[in-house]
């Protein structure tokens, strides 16, 4: 089935990069500082944290994408992998974020980070409005309103990690607070305004 | 299908929070102590076991609760989400008991253990509460006494694990030993008391 | 589907361990010595290529046993965590190996790994008896041919593996050379005897 | 179902082996040189880039076969197994090229991720026409000029990695310069002559 395997893939891929992100998680430090030092790496926690949303909210919405999309071509397979590219780049730039939230190295992290998501961004439009123009690869059932909506909701992401990213030139501690706020806007919006169930095999 | 991929994300992370474990077991030892050093590491591999067993039983009760969860909304996959962000996290604090099981550092190890499986059992709870109350996510024919099985077998699971972080303030080790002794109760009660096979298809 | 899921979460540890083996190889040279680095390197190549065909051909016989069980019960999936468990770990012996072909390390590297692929081997035993004994799990058209075929063919591993962890009590080398014609039998012995193909659905 | 496994297997390698890339990607400098270190650590970033796209069209090829494939025999899964261990390989070669993009140790880093690809390129072949050879696992309906195109399209492949490898006795800067090229040369020729969309289910 020809988005199965696209699926099966970017599940693995999506998976694998917020999973990865515990890896740059880690203490060190003599038994009798321990305590102290964990909680003093609570940087690397918020990072997690924040990235792990930020993967997950892209893979509800790639999910939300491919409920309505019912063919590929190669060219949407191609898409899919640079989208998917960018995705997995995230540990990186977090990284960076964890490791530089107390010094003056956390301007370049915010916009590594910050250009990281921007381009994310915009390879999710592609994805999206690759398929739905014009019905290229939209299902033939599928429901104009939901199309649309989807549509509507894509546009102010990549304006909004710009934005976010612009931040970091006049305060980077500001920049990294967007990111954050961006996350759980997503995510409230997500789970708050999160519609009716969907019967299983819809 | 709406649960097919919240399986498939789900698996893909449970798999790798397992599979990862075994980075954080290693030997570093001139040839000829590595013998010695091999076994004088016991802590790596104990503590391997125990956070595999740990990962491995939260996915059979992930299964076991998608088995009647036919239907997911936006919210839904928002608190699985969450779920797996914590059930990720696991291989940190696995790695810092490791790291501190003959010094004074276990107690704040063993502490941030138990709140990390502490709140991954509350989400667990709001995973499957969410779905269970008033069967919004409920597949149609699901026997209501599987139901109210799985909502009685689901219960003690933060308390427990919260009673357990509470002992660390006593005892680390004790608190050690209770995880490990959750692990294996958790364990042998699926496996001798496992129920009838389920065919293929169910 | 109880066994999809049961499938999904073995495939996702089997391919993660396969892969995961990659990141211990590596060489770190100055650029001039570099080209000498590489060739000198070879054992960390060999250890990832006997350990990656030794859970490939894992995965294929997992998957052979699965095309003939169509139900599973908890127990099983108990059986089946506690052999990905053992499949998980061998990137940890693998590494002991490559890390010490060259010095009197070899020999506890050999028993390590040793003992982690007989443990392995008895799980796979316990795994595909607990499912065929009584036909307790077994698809209910399965040629009694094809079940009394495999329970003739999973035999001999715990023992061959066995006396090769042995051997390595008398030479190191003799016992690593086993392993890797152990893995290379297996898969000689799938790709010449592979039988006539399955088609896709049975 | 024999070949939903096999790429549920085969999805899984790539997806780790891709992602697992950004593993090489870190900058450590202190706070007021890290802009700067981030710049200059462009080699890693475009090696990044390269081998995700290269492991990608891999998998869109493979995608592909797998079309055409429905049915498999174990001598073909142990091919697949195969060309998988040389998949997940691929991350080794890219950290030596970025690591060394600039000192004398480019030409064996190039030297060794050519042997890498091409050897990849052979064991593509032998997937396809083991497949292929007779229409041995390939669908009773497929169209016989869609399985002509697909040999023909894959028979320059190692040649081209072959040629690229050996350009590298000359000159290391151009060998690495032709694997970015075929890399985008695919990208490019997939998704411009991506052909017409395909059904769900086809």
């Amino acid at each position: 089935m020809e988005t199965g395997r696209l699926e099966a893939f970017a599940d693995g891929v999506f998976a694998i990069a917020a999973t990865l992100l515990i890896l740059d998680v880690s203490v060190r430090a003599p038994g009798a500082g321990l305590g102290q030092a964990v909680l003093h790496n609570w940087p690397e926690y918020a990072a997690y944290i924040v990235s792990f949303v930020t993967i997950g909210i892209m893979w509800i919405n790639h999910h939300t994408c491919m409920r309505l999309i019912h063919a590929a071509d190669r060219t949407f397979l191609v898409i899919n992998l640079l989208l998917l590219m960018c995705i997995a780049f995230v540990p990186f730039p977090t990284n960076l974020i964890a490791a530089h939230l107390h010094d003056s190295g956390l301007r370049a992290a915010a916009l590594t980070y910050g250009v990281n998501l921007t381009i994310t961004a915009l390879f999710f439009n592609l994805f999206w409005f690759y398929a739905a123009r014009g019905r290229r690869l939209i299902a033939a059932g599928a429901d104009p309103k939901l199309i649309s909506g989807i549509s509507r909701s894509y546009i102010p992401g990549a304006p909004m990690y710009g934005a976010a990213t612009l931040v970091a030139l006049l305060s980077a501690t500001a920049s990294v607070a967007l990111y954050a706020l961006i996350a759980f806007f997503f995510l409230l919006e997500s789970s708050i305004f999160g519609g009716t169930p969907v019967a299983d095999g819809a």
